[in-house]
C-alpha cells in the first residue's frame, strides 16, 4: 500500500513523495478549532488521529478523546507527558496540532520539536518575538517539519492570485490593501464565554487580541500574494466594543518590500462582516481582489480589459498547481475545511519528502512554515510598538 | 468510547442515537465521485473506509484501494462478492456507498440489501421504475437504512429554505422554479473520456442523460425544499451539443401538488454556468432563491420589505437544526464535501438510531431517502414519456 | 446653432443627421411613463415638450401640461384634435409620443402618422395583429419615421451584447432564456388603482395583461440580442395571484431561426424580483447573462477562459457604437432614463437623417421600430393560441 | 402654468415652494462635467439652458454654445462678462453652475453671488480655505441660495442610508470607513489630456489632485451618512504611477466626531476600480455598506439577524423623503444623471423657497451647501500639512 501525494496527472516529472501508512497525528488542544483540523486532516486520507492532549482535566481529556475515538491511554492531561509518552511507542505520532491559546504555542511547539516530532502550529507563533526566533533556529537545525495555522493561504484562489503575481499579470505591484472585518465579538454575552475570555487576557493572548489573531491573518496574505514581506507598520488600535484589556479593532498603514505602501484593518465589530478576510492588490497592468466571503472567486483586472472572474475548474485559466488542491467537481463550491485540508497534505507531504530525501517544487507545496509564523509574531509586535509610541512608523 | 450524534448542545430533549465505534463503510465504484464520499465521511468522524470493489479488474481494485489503504483481502473484483464476503466478517461492512454507472445501482444496491448492509446509492436510483419499486418495498420490509445521493439537500442553506417554506415564511407557494446549468460537456474530447462515454450510452445511463444524471437533482430540491411533490412534467429534449444517442439538454413545464405551476432547465451547454443548481420559489407573501455557485447565501424576500441574505452563523435567525450541519466558524465558508459529510452524519444517525430503536426527529435527521430516490425514477421516466408523446403532459 | 447627432469623435466618415433646432414633442397619455420619457427626452438635448393630450377630462389636461410648461392652448383634451390642431401649425409637433393604455395604441398611433408626425408608440404596438399590419403598411409607404417603446434594447450592454453575437463571440447560439420577474402586484389594494386596472381589462389592455405588457419585453430582447427571430411559441399561462379576468404569469417554451430551442418567463408575482427582465443566452463557444436589475454589468463567458464583466467605459473592450450611448463618466452608473434618452436619441436621428435623406449605419442607430412592435403582437397572438389549445405549439 | 416642486403624494403638510415657470441656468465651463448637469438638469422639468461661458476663445465658445441652443447673445467669452450681462436683463439667469478648473471656483462663484445670483459650483469649492470661508460669509449675509456639486449624496441609497444612522438603526456609530478607487489615469496617454493636465497642475488644481478631486467626495459622505463632522486626518500621500507634480493616491486616518475613528482611501490606480465610492459605517448595533458601482442597493446589517439589501421601490422599507428621489418605476435602474437632477431639483426647490420666504424640512431638501464646501477645502488642507509634517495628526 502506498499513496502518492502529487495526482499523477499533475505529476510531471519525478520523483514524488509517497506514503506507504497514514500518518499518525496527535492533537494539543480540545476547541473548535482542533475538531476543525481533525476533520479536515482525515478528509486528506493522509491522517488518522492517535492521541490527544485535549484539557487539563484528565476526565475532560478522556471524554473529548473520546469523541475522535481515541484510546484511553492516549488521552493526556498534559503536552508535556503526551510528547514524552508518545515518543517512547513504536506506533507514535508522526506530527501534532497545536491549538492552544497562544502563551502556550512555544512551550507545546519546542516540546513536540524536541522529541522529533513534526509541528503544525497555531498563529500568532508565539507572544514574544525571540519566541519564535528560537523555534526558526530549532527548525533549520534539525531540518524539522514545521507548519503555521495560517489556513486561508492555502485556498485555491488565493494560491492562484499569488501566482499571477508571480507571473506579471498585473505589473509591478503599487499598492496593497488588506483586512479581516469580523462582527461576531457583537453578541451578547460573548465576552464571558471560555473561548473568548482568554483572548482577551493579555497572560494568554500576548500583547494583542484583535492584531494577533485575525490582523496577521491579513498581514500574511499580503505578504503571501505579492511576494513583498511587510517592512513597516503605523497602527491606530481601538476598543469599540465594551472595555477591554486589549484592543479589539486595529487600522494600520503599512509598506512593504520596495515602499509599496498600504492599509490593512482587523476588526471584530463590523456588523455584518463574518469572515471578511480580503485583499485589494494593484499593479502598474492590473489588480486582484479576493473576499473570504466567496472565496471560490478571485476578480482579475487587465486595465484596457474587461474584469475577469476566476474561479476553480480544470482548464479555465487556472494553474494546475491550484487545480491539484481542488477536491469537488467543476462548479461544486468549497470551503475553510479544504484550505485545512490542502494544509494538511502538504504538510503530509513535506514530511514524506523529508523522509525520501526529496525537495518538493515551491509551487506544488507550499504550506505557510515557521518563518511565515516569525514574521507574523514581528508585525504583532511592531503595531504594539507604534501604537504605544503614538502612530510613528515601526520596522516589522 | 462512544460519540453523541447530536451535538449536546443542540439536543434539548432525549435520547439520541449514539456511536461507540466508529462505523465501516465499503465502496462500490472507483471514480472522483467516490474518492469526494470518502473524504466527506472520514471527515465526519463516524466513518472508516475499510473494503471496496473498485474496479472489475482486479489489478486495478487492488490499487485503487490502496489509495485508501484499503486491506488487500478487502479489496474485491466485483460487488457480489464483496457483498458475500463483508457478510461473513465479524467487523464486516456497516454500510456500502454505491457510485457505479447508474445501470449497475439497482444490482449493486440490492445485493447489499439483501446481506442486511445499509446503502447509500448515487442518483438516479435506477434506470427503471420497478427497480426502484422493489428497492422501497425490500428496505420498508426490512426496517433497512437507505440513502440516496441527493448531497445537495443536506446543505445549511438548502435546509434552510426548507424550514421557511414550511414556516410559512413565504405564505403559500405558487411558483416553482428549478434549473441544473452546466457547461463542462463543452470541453474539446470529453466525450471521449471514460467517465462521461457511460453517461451517453443509454445501456448504462437508462432512458436519458442529462435529465437523469443532473436534472433530477433539480426536481429533488423543488420538491423538497417547497415540500409539494412533482406531479407532471413537459418535457422538450434537445442534443445542442455534437450529436449522441441521450439528451444533453431538457426544458420542463412542471406541476407539483396543488396544482402549483413550474419550470425545469438541465443542460451542461451553458457557458459560464459550472454548478448552476438552482431554485427560485415564490408564494403569497414572499420568495426564496438559491445557486450552488453561491451556497453559502440564501436569499429571502418578504414583500413590502428590504430582501434578506441569510448565510451560516450561530444566532443570525438561522434555524439550531441548520446550525448543527455547520462545521467551520461563523464567516467561514463551506462546500460541496460538507454537504456530503452531512449526509454521511445523517446516514450514520439513521444506522445509530435504527440499531437503538431511537426515531431521529425529521429536523434534526433528514437523509435523502430511498422514496426520494424513488420519485426521481418516476420523474426521469415521465420526462421522457413526454418529450416521446411531443410535450404531453405526463403524470410523474 | 447645429447639433450634431454622432459626436465627432465617434463619427469617422460621414456624412451625419444634425439638428439646427430642438425637436418639438407632443405627449399622449398623462402616466408616470409619459414623465420618465418626457424627462429622458429633454435630456437629451434634442427635444422640447411643447403639446400634450393629457386627458380625456379638459380641466386635468390643463392641470398636467402645466406641470410640463405646455402653454394652455396646446393642451388638448383629445388626440385626434391634437393632432388636427398640431398639424395646422408652422411650429407644429415634429413627433409624438404615444402612452396612453394599449387598446389606444393603434387609433392615436395610426392619427398622427396620418398628419405625416413621427410617432414613438408604447408597446405592446396594438391588441390586434391586423393593426399592428397597418401601420407596418403605413410606415412603409409613406417613409415615415416610427418608433416602439422598447427601452431596455437601448441599454448600453444590451447592445453591447448583440454586438457580441453578431460577432460570433460566443459561437452559434443553441439556446435562449429570456424572462421579466416582476412583484409589484403583490402590493395590497394595488389592484384597485386606476393605472393597474386597465391593464387586468381585456378591452383595454387587449388579450393578454403579463404577456402583453412584459412578456413582450423578453421576447424582444432575445430576438434582438441573438439576432434570432422567435418562430414559435407553447404556453403556459397563470393567474396566480387575486383572481383576475386576464393571466398575471406565463411560461412558454420557444423555438427561435434555426429551430433554436428556448424558455420565457414573466409574471408579476415572483416576491424580491422588481425589475428583474433578464436574458441568458448560449453558444458553441460561450455565453451572455444580463439582468435590468444590474444593467451596468454583462457577464461574457468564453468557455475555457475566466468569466468575462463588461460595463460601461472607454477602452475596456465596449463597442464605440455602444460606448456612445453612453452619457456619464466612467465607472458611474446608468439607469432607465438614459435607456429611454437613448431611444429620444436614436428617434430624433431617424427623423434628422429622414429629413436630410441620410441613411444611419444600424449599428450607430437602431431603436426599436415599427416591424418590432409588430413580432411583439404576433408573439402575444401566437402564445394566446397555444395557451387556448392546451399548449400545442404556434407559429408567431 | 405652475409646478409643485414636493410631489403633493409626498406632501402632507405645506406650505410648498412652486415655481410658476422654469428658471433660467447660465453655465461656466464646457467640459463632460458640464454637459452632464445641463442634461440632469433638464430631465428635473425646473430648468433652461439659456446662458454660458463655455471657453474663453469666443469661436469655442460660441459653437459649444450652438450644441445647447443657447443664443450666439449670450455665449460669452468670459464669466466676469456673463455675471455683468446677464444680470442687466430682464430675462436674465437665475442660476449659474460653475464646473471650471478648481482655482476659478472662486472668482466665478464670487461674481455671480455678487450679481444675486444662485450658484451650483464643483467641488472642491475653492483651492484656500480662506476663499471658502469668504463665500459662506457672503451666502450667509445675502441669504443667497448656493450649492457644491456633491452629487453623489443625492442618491437615494445614500440619502437612505443617512436616515437609518439618524434614526439610530444602527446604533452609535463606532467606525466610518470611505474610499473612493478609481483608475482611469492607467489610461496610456491620458495624461496629456486637456481636461487631465490642469488636474495635476498645483497653479490650476490646488495643493492636491487626488484628494481634492476624489477624496472629497469620499469625506463629504462618511461626514454626511453618519452625521458625525471629520475633526482630525493623518495623511500618507503618493505618486503611484508617472511621476507628477501632485498625488495620485492618498491612504487616510480619520477621526469624526466623538473621537470616532476611521480611514479613508482615494487613488487613480486601483485597476478594475471604475467609479468606487464606497462607504462603510458601523455601530453597535448594526452596519451599513454602499457602493456607487452598484448604487441601488445599500446593505444595512442589524447585528443578530440576516443582512438587508435595501432599493429603491416604494413600500419596501424605503423612507417617504427618499423615494421621492425616484424617477423610475419600481426596479428600474437609476445612475449618477439622476444624482445630479435631484441636486438640480433641490436647488431649484432652494430657490423657490427663498423667494416664498418657506423653510423647507432638511428631509425633503438637504443639496449640499456652502458649509460643506467648506468642510471639503479644510479636509483637503489638513490633509496636506498632514502628509508635509510625517503624517502627523491634523485638526480639519
Amino acid at each position: 500500500m502506498s499513496s502518492c501525494l502529487l495526482p499523477e496527472n499533475f505529476a510531471t516529472t519525478g520523483p514524488y513523495p509517497r506514503l506507504n501508512r497514514r500518518l499518525r497525528l496527535g492533537v494539543v488542544g480540545g476547541g473548535r478549532i482542533a475538531s476543525t483540523q481533525s476533520a479536515a486532516a482525515r478528509m486528506t486520507e493522509c491522517w488518522d488521529i492517535v492521541a490527544g492532549a485535549l484539557s487539563s482535566d484528565p476526565a475532560k481529556a478522556q471524554k473529548r478523546g473520546s469523541n475522535w475515538y481515541i484510546e484511553p491511554n492516549r488521552c493526556y492531561a498534559s503536552f508535556e507527558e503526551m510528547a514524552r509518552e508518545e515518543a517512547k511507542r513504536t506506533d507514535g505520532i508522526d506530527a501534532v496540532m497545536v491549538t492552544t491559546p497562544n502563551h502556550l504555542h512555544f512551550p507545546a511547539a519546542k516540546a513536540f520539536l524536541d522529541e522529533g516530532v513534526a509541528v503544525l502550529c497555531d498563529k500568532p507563533l508565539t507572544n514574544e518575538v525571540e519566541e519564535a526566533q528560537t523555534l526558526v533556529k530549532q527548525v533549520n537545525t534539525r531540518g524539522a517539519v514545521f507548519a503555521v495555522g495560517y489556513a486561508m493561504s492555502c485556498i485555491p484562489m488565493v494560491r492562484q492570485a499569488r501566482e499571477l503575481v508571480a507571473a506579471g499579470e498585473i505589473g509591478e505591484v503599487n499598492q496593497i490593501h488588506t483586512e479581516f472585518m469580523q462582527d461576531w465579538m457583537m453578541a451578547e454575552g460573548v465576552l464571558d464565554a471560555d473561548h473568548v475570555k482568554w483572548r482577551l487576557d493579555p497572560k494568554q493572548s500576548g500583547p494583542t487580541s484583535c492584531t494577533g489573531d485575525i490582523g496577521t491573518h491579513a498581514a500574511h496574505l499580503g505578504s503571501f500574494v505579492s511576494g513583498l514581506p511587510l517592512t513597516h507598520v503605523r497602527a491606530d488600535m481601538h476598543v469599540l466594543g465594551a472595555p477591554k484589556a486589549l484592543e479589539d479593532t486595529v487600522f494600520i498603514s503599512t509598506r512593504h518590500a520596495n515602499e509599496i505602501p498600504g492599509t490593512l484593518l482587523a476588526t471584530r465589530y463590523a456588523s455584518g462582516n463574518r469572515g471578511g478576510l480580503r485583499f485589494r492588490i494593484f499593479g502598474s497592468q492590473g489588480g486582484l481582489e479576493w473576499d473570504l466571503e466567496n472565496a471560490d472567486y478571485l476578480k482579475l483586472s487587465k486595465f484596457g480589459q474587461p474584469d475577469q472572474i476566476i474561479t476553480r475548474g480544470h482548464g479555465h485559466g487556472v494553474s494546475p498547481t491550484v487545480e491539484r488542491l481542488v477536491r469537488a467537481g467543476r462548479g461544486f463550491p468549497e470551503g475553510i475545511m479544504e484550505a485545512w485540508a490542502n494544509l494538511y497534505l502538504e504538510f503530509a507531504m513535506a514530511i514524506a519528502a523529508a523522509r525520501d530525501g526529496i525537495t518538493v517544487d515551491q509551487n506544488w507545496g507550499r504550506h505557510p512554515e515557521v518563518t511565515d509564523g516569525l514574521e507574523g509574531v514581528k508585525f504583532i509586535n511592531a503595531a504594539v510598538k507604534s501604537h504605544q509610541q503614538d502612530g510613528s512608523w515601526q520596522k516589522v
